[in-house]
């Protein structure tokens, strides 16, 4: 290996790190451009790893592969990207004044000196150690590493796993939960610590509707599960101790309490780090020390809602980090303009998705904020096959600016969650949502888009219709203004304090007598539409205690 | 039916005026609102009507019901909505210095005076006549009012339609064909007078995908088809007689050559009328006459990508137009801010979609604009079950402002032409869908969204990388650079003028030495990608008559 002070040196070969390199080598295709990676592998897709662990995905290679079945190994990137991967290679050490790095080479442990130019640092995240004691074993296992895959694949084939738990709900909590208990059908235990699943992503009653879906899967999900520790009995099965619960024995742990930034070279050099423990990175990506750019899961991120940092570790951002890092090391322009946290999650037959801030979020950020919640078919109910979600959409009081997005359910999420975030990146309010226009064909959507109609809702909310939680638990009338048909069938879980009435909607003009004035009076339906016309009835009738619950008794299933 | 001066009278029952008279209601609930609706039947959905023919619906009832199964009726409207409706009632003539309206009752034949403060004109569209002659015959059909669908389907469902013939391809005839070849196995013709089906929207290498799907569902596509006249024969059958071509003898003829807006009422007024034959309205949907307001399909819109009007008949605007115009004439503000012209259509397995300008229009509008073309997977690879879809993408070569796309394929299209949608309704530049965060999960979505690959991929255009045609006809050296196993299972159709060489991207480096610098090269590939980073290859490597097809096989199929 050449110690020669060369143009560009990579560091990490996962997402952004290859990305970095491709680009600048077509922009600059004379560049000397060495790209350091730890693993043998390199360019693996690490967000496909849960579904090669289900069995979803036949082969590991095809997580390693182009689409037309080239791996992407040093060769690949030599004659189709025009630079240097080095596997097995491990950068140690960078020294900023001399512009160079020690490189190991693992197999051999021989130690050389590269110099640099420019250095990019792309050296991802590692798990979150755990706050227990974990004991030693090949069956108590993060999920980060394409060894963790495999061994999990191979347990669970050969028929080795009777029972799971996976620690941690986030998101890649959820995926590993399918895994295991999807394809293999492994007995498996969800344990979170919050009281809800995907804290970061949702408010406590949009995880609720994962939670069923989980629960109906069969998955026992237990939150505001704290772990003590995790052992190994006599059998060297692994037992998971969790306070005030039975321990659980089974044969397989993932441990996943999400990813920080693995910074301990930007640090150990002096870099400046940020307060959530990411390398700090201006808006085209470069370091406190202008020859070192970064980019990845390594890197803080400028949220484009609250104006601060934050720490978001995705594959997708890697990859546009690493565009914008080889743009400018080129000579060219380019901004990486911040997130907004845009996330999928597939949660068995559900899709749940979520962008921008949910409650928690808005107030650390200090930021006022309401909600509206509401479900809706994801194609008219006329239209054969449609599916149903439900959306619960975070906006400003004061100025409507939109501020978040989540969605769970089946059918299209998608669209709406990537639609929205596309208006936060341009800071959007309702009325963007009221000029949205969408397409527009029975077999894929309605006259009225969920995001035009929650908007209409928000602004009813806005003028002084009362929308309240979900899971409303204050003494008063619960009037269901369903058909009685439907209220037979699927009844309104009212609490012990509240008194049910129905009167279908169309009724309710001519028979407002019927309910006590003086009482709070709540209104519920199927998914939230016919409360909210309810509710502006009753206002108009000088019914003052009126609020309506968003969403529907669809979004309690 | 009384004759006094009421508040707010609304011509039309589909979608505007419903949805007009709502918003007033909800907004002044003491107001006398009343809609004329010359049907019996109001609020309808007529965009599911090829659905109901096809027997996608089983029941025409779920068309002009609520989801929950009441019958949107005069009765649904005074109770639920709180506005009157008048079904049966015509409205023949409307006096502005008096403000009246002259209704004429359809089953008494008795006409009746109302008085109005504001009016609103919501009269719709109606088939534009054919400029052939038609005979008059039960089975010679337009497809615009519940009866036709309804006609259909009967004699669809006793077995009386062996063979059927659509006349026009555009929205409307391409959902019929799909509803009588379908379901029903009807044999059936397309005809189609341009040179492609979907003018309007898809320029003719994206028409073409869907037109090799009809074909491959075993429709007959006569395109440049000109229809002389549609006659009977003896046994009564239809006769369609084309120019140039066979007579076609069926028992069936769906004649939808489109629609134009319903304005003899506003005309007779003295309303003014736009160059497309809608009411002009502005940005409140208000008419000239400042009493008189009017949205639906007899309107014309304001483009916002080309600033001039357009006409655009769509159900899913008529009920935005119906908030704006509620807004407004309950006294408040809210405006509607012209149309990008956002677009879906089902043809068979595949998914169609549009939005912003094709070239035709682009060229009509006098904007200089370019395009390019690339195919996808709507989800990673490596996913189980991921499908393919073609885009081409038509922006500005001097401001890089984004000006349309259009897809075609399989899988989910959806998100990107609603995206589109979002950033085309703000002027947004290829930059922002650079900048644009979409969810990414595996199982939903690749790490580089669509949008943002053939955003790169314009950019490498405007940076010399002459993109063409999917067609090309020059002559020259196609350079597949394919995988060779590939290339023998799908080999590229070249024309007689061209030479075929295939070298795998892979080895492109090393062996450009084989090729002919002097010969102009075209590269050509699966999808488009390799083809963009073999053109960068060739270019840096010295050659100069260089040139990329986008889209690949994939979008030949």
């Amino acid at each position: 290996m050449s110690n020669d002070r060369s143009d560009f040196v990579i560091v990490g070969g996962v997402a952004c790190g290859p990305k970095t390199a491709s680009v600048l080598a077509r922009r600059l295709p004379d560049a000397t451009i060495t790209l350091f990676q730890r693993e043998e592998l390199a360019s693996y897709a690490t967000c496909g790893m849960p579904y090669f662990a289900s069995g979803d995905i036949e082969e590991f290679a095809r997580l390693t592969e182009t689409s037309y079945g080239i791996p992407r190994d040093p060769e690949y990137f030599s004659s189709t990207k025009g630079f240097t991967l080095v596997t097995g290679a491990e950068v140690i050490e960078i020294d900023r004044k001399n512009k160079t790095v020690k490189v190991r080479m693992i197999s051999s442990g021989e130690v050389v000196e590269h110099g640099y130019g420019k250095l990019v640092l792309a050296t991802g995240g590692q798990p979150i150690d755990p706050p227990f004691p974990v004991a030693e074993s090949p069956m108590i296992r993060g999920f980060t590493r394409p060894d963790d895959a495999i061994a999990f694949r191979k347990a669970a084939q050969t028929g080795q796993i009777g029972k799971a738990v996976v620690v941690g709900g986030g998101f890649i909590g959820c995926e590993v939960v399918e895994s295991a208990a999807g394809l293999w059908g492994i007995e498996t235990t969800l344990v979170e610590k919050e009281p809800q699943i995907l804290p970061f992503a949702l408010d406590p009653e949009m995880a609720a509707i994962a939670e069923r879906e989980m629960q109906r899967q069969g998955i026992e999900v237990l939150t505001g599960a704290k772990v003590e520790s995790i052992d190994l009995d006599e059998d060297k099965k692994p037992v998971v101790r969790i306070a005030g619960h039975d321990s659980i024995t089974c044969d397989f742990v993932f441990v996943s309490l999400g990813v920080r930034p693995s910074v301990d070279l930007a640090h150990d050099c002096g870099l400046e780090i940020g307060e959530h423990g990411g390398i700090v990175v201006d808006s085209h990506m470069m370091t406190s020390d202008p020859d070192i750019y970064a980019g990845g899961d390594c890197v803080e991120s400028f949220n484009r809602i609250t104006r601060s940092s934050m720490y978001l570790p995705m594959g997708s951002l890697a990859n546009r980090h690493g565009r914008v890092i080889g743009e400018n090391l080129a000579g060219h322009t380019a901004e990486f303009k911040g997130v907004v946290g845009a996330c999928f999650v597939k949660v068995f037959d559900l899709n749940v998705g979520a962008v921008g801030l949910n409650e928690k979020a808005a107030e650390s950020a200090g930021l006022r904020s309401v909600a509206v919640l509401a479900s809706f078919p994801d194609k008219p109910d006329y239209y054969p096959e449609y599916q149903t979600f439900t959306l619960k959409m975070r906006y400003s009081p004061d100025d409507q600016k939109l501020l978040g997005l989540q969605t769970a359910g089946k059918g299209d999420i998608f669209r709406r969650i990537d639609i929205f975030s596309s208006f936060l990146q341009r800071q959007g309010t309702l009325t963007d949502l009221l000029d949205f226009e969408h397409g527009y064909a029975p077999p894929y959507s309605e006259a009225l888009d969920p995001l035009y109609q929650i908007a209409s809702f928000a602004i009813a909310q806005s003028r002084g219709l009362s929308v309240v939680d979900l899971n409303i638990s204050d003494a008063g009338i619960i009037l269901d203004v369903r058909e009685s048909d439907e209220v037979e069938s699927e009844p309104w879980p009212v609490k012990s304090n509240q008194k049910l009435v129905n009167i279908p909607l169309g009724e309710l003009r001519n028979r407002c007598g019927e309910l006590d004035r003086k009482k709070k009076i709540i209104v519920a339906c199927k998914r939230g539409p016919r409360s909210y016309q309810a509710g502006l009835i009753l206002k108009h009738a000088g019914f003052e205690d009126v609020h309506v619950i968003g969403g529907g008794v669809q979004a309690l299933r």
